[in-house]
């Protein structure tokens, strides 16, 4: 009987300790793996050996995703994974859960001698963190990368990406041939870490994500007038960071008209010029992103963002510049995934919640190839994209459970 | 009769223009006279010789301050002057107006063939600008040098001010020998560009100061948590930033609640970190500068200042540093001169109003050793201590023809 099977988490634990002592630097904290550099394609050689002796048919594409497909079959595969590679000091579980959570559902299966209908597929996508600014692994797959952003994208030391992927024998100009046939993929199902703080708020230890939020990020510049602050009275000022202050007091209101709980609004980074205590700020240059998870929502926010910057910068007698530097639509997780997982959790009486991501995850380009669905499980503190990110092995096991049996589920298995 | 007695604009212009050239660096705008730089003392030397052709006794004292006295005599002198320093890449008029000003009263005098009853001083002060974070030059003077902080006080660039000192032959460990006998001084008179808006705005040629503002200067730190910015709902955030908002909105309300038209509260340095767009800023450090030119009201801005900090900080769930990184207390000018600048801006037919300044001066260290007073003459678009820094020749005329019978009022001339 399936339902009787459940994760070895020891064994979790123990592959995923391997996978984590690569990307280790002395003196450094944390992992780090970025996209294309060595510890991520050594991580990607371990993976792929482990998939060998595994028994799984062992694939990479052109941008680095790996592929470790079992058993051989004409059938759509159910594909289960995340990525590999980390940002610079990052944390232990951050995508390397997800990979080594699929694999570890193999092993299950593989030791209880039982054969999946439908073949299960193991993917590590590349690049997923964004050190290029996409999530090239999984918008190759799913065929959405656009080869003018491919040719021009480059990392913050001004690394291009193609000559990134070109120095670890990867093939940019081949990113076509990485776009999976939908006819091949039956769904596709993540574990990943919460990175935020709710689940364990709530002593939650699943959460079902619904939809992940889309997201635009701006750079707005105010400019007024650099003054003396001492003799110039305040009636006279034309205060940069007056403008911003009068903004960004009104946000709350801002998604309490226009938004909902899901909305969130950010003012993150600011620079004030020329930045000098006793001198009034002539410019104030600040990034503000939106997110939520309905894209009426976001261009609620948008647009009201947009009149009250302009009513603040009036008020204070400042110019105003808006440049949208992204704009990324919600992307909801496909209902039958949902409906799987809410039915799975339930028979295994694993608590849960459904909720949406806030972060972006490969979850969300495998949307537009197949049916989608990502899972949750609790970050202690909420931390993560740092060297003390944690979730308690309680979490991980639950979790890995829920996408064994979501699976099999899915993908319906004979003894 | 002294009553007909004018300065003569061109040659005030022409003796400012040959000034303005020393400190002028190729490929540089603007002045750069920074107190103790090789400039300065050429500048100084300039000055000295100027004075000594005009048949001045000309002395420097151990930090550099340059004195002309005319005539010998033993009753006491009104001294009229201002510095000769500059910040780098400063103005034309700042300080420079002041000295050149008090040169040209003597030279109507001279040419007039008139013997004022009390000796005129012109005294060109040493590092008013706070390169050293002083005013050094007056408040040696006036015997207000703290003689630990002489030993600590440094540049920048880290540059200690004793060796600048010495470096130029000054002697930092003589800084008692500059204190002025009271009974050698009657009387302090200070010309100034505005170096703000007010005079402008309203057209009015002259300024006549009545007190100059206090400062206080805070450093302060509202620390909360660095967390995704998509991950982290709105009601989970200790946003520093959104303290910092939180506060920097009510600055109007707390300016309307304690404070008059002469307080200035300013905010003009922040740093977040991590500072980036995704994250929520987990700390703010921002500077916090307040002004007025009342004792009690300058400790009502810092006693609601404190109360509504800490509101804020308490609000957004977060911890709150102040730390007060210098006050100052107001300075007040003399009523005597005030009353003399009155007089004979109102006998000479010239528009003046009442003010306070904004921006420390000579003036306010002066006013410890004798009575003291300043006048200001307009800033055009309140422009100062930047290479665009101007004012109207119009106006410097009526500024130096204030001073040139402000000083006879105070004097006493004998034809």
């Amino acid at each position: 009987m399936t339902a009787e099977l459940r994760i070895d988490i020891d064994r979790l634990r123990a592959e995923m300790t391997e996978l984590g002592a690569i990307g280790r630097v002395d003196g450094v904290p944390g992992i780090s793996r970025p996209g294309f550099s060595d510890a991520d394609m050594a991580a990607r050689h371990f993976m792929a050996e482990r998939m060998a002796r595994l028994g799984l048919i062992v694939s990479r594409d052109a941008v680095g995703n790996l592929s470790g497909l079992w058993p051989s079959s004409d059938r759509p595969a159910v594909i289960l994974g995340s990525h590999l590679d980390t940002v610079p000091m990052g944390g232990f579980f951050d995508g390397t859960l997800g990979v080594c959570a699929a694999m570890e559902c193999i092993r299950v299966l593989k030791d209880a001698r039982i054969v999946p209908m439908s073949p299960v597929e193991v993917v590590a996508t590349a690049e997923e963190e964004g050190r290029f600014g996409g999530m090239l692994g999984a918008q190759a797959l799913a065929g959405r990368v656009d080869p003018a952003w491919l040719e021009a994208a480059r990392d913050e030391d001004d690394v291009r990406l193609v000559d990134a992927m070109r120095a670890q024998g990867l093939a940019p100009e081949a990113v076509a041939t990485a776009a999976r046939d939908p006819a091949t993929v039956k769904a596709f199902l993540e574990l990943h870490i919460e990175q935020g703080p709710v689940l364990e708020a709530e002593g939650v230890p699943i959460g079902i994500v619904e939809a992940i939020s889309g997201v635009f990020k701006w750079s707005v510049r105010l400019s007024g007038v650099a003054n003396h602050a001492g003799t110039t009275p305040m009636h006279m000022r034309r205060d940069a960071f007056a403008g911003l202050v009068e903004f960004a007091c009104g946000i709350p209101e801002l998604i309490a008209e226009v938004g909902t709980d899901q909305s969130r609004v950010t003012i993150g980074a600011v620079t004030l010029a020329p930045n000098f205590p006793h001198t009034v700020p002539g410019e104030a240059v600040f990034s503000l992103i939106g997110r939520d998870t309905s894209l009426a929502v976001m261009r609620a926010l948008a647009d009201a963002g947009r009149r009250r910057l302009a009513a603040a910068a009036a008020k204070a007698g400042l110019g105003l510049e808006i440049e949208e530097q992204s704009w990324l639509d919600p992307k909801p997780c496909h209902p039958d995934i949902v409906a799987a997982f809410r039915r799975q959790a339930e028979r295994l009486g694993l608590g849960y919640r459904l909720m949406p991501s806030g972060a972006g995850h490969d979850t969300q380009f495998m949307a537009e190839l197949t049916r989608a669905g990502l899972i949750f499980v609790p970050s202690i503190g909420g931390v993560s994209h740092a060297p003390d990110e944690d979730t308690a092995w309680a979490d991980i096991e639950a979790g890995a459970n829920l996408l064994l049996h979501t699976f099999l589920d899915l993908a319906g298995g004979r003894g």
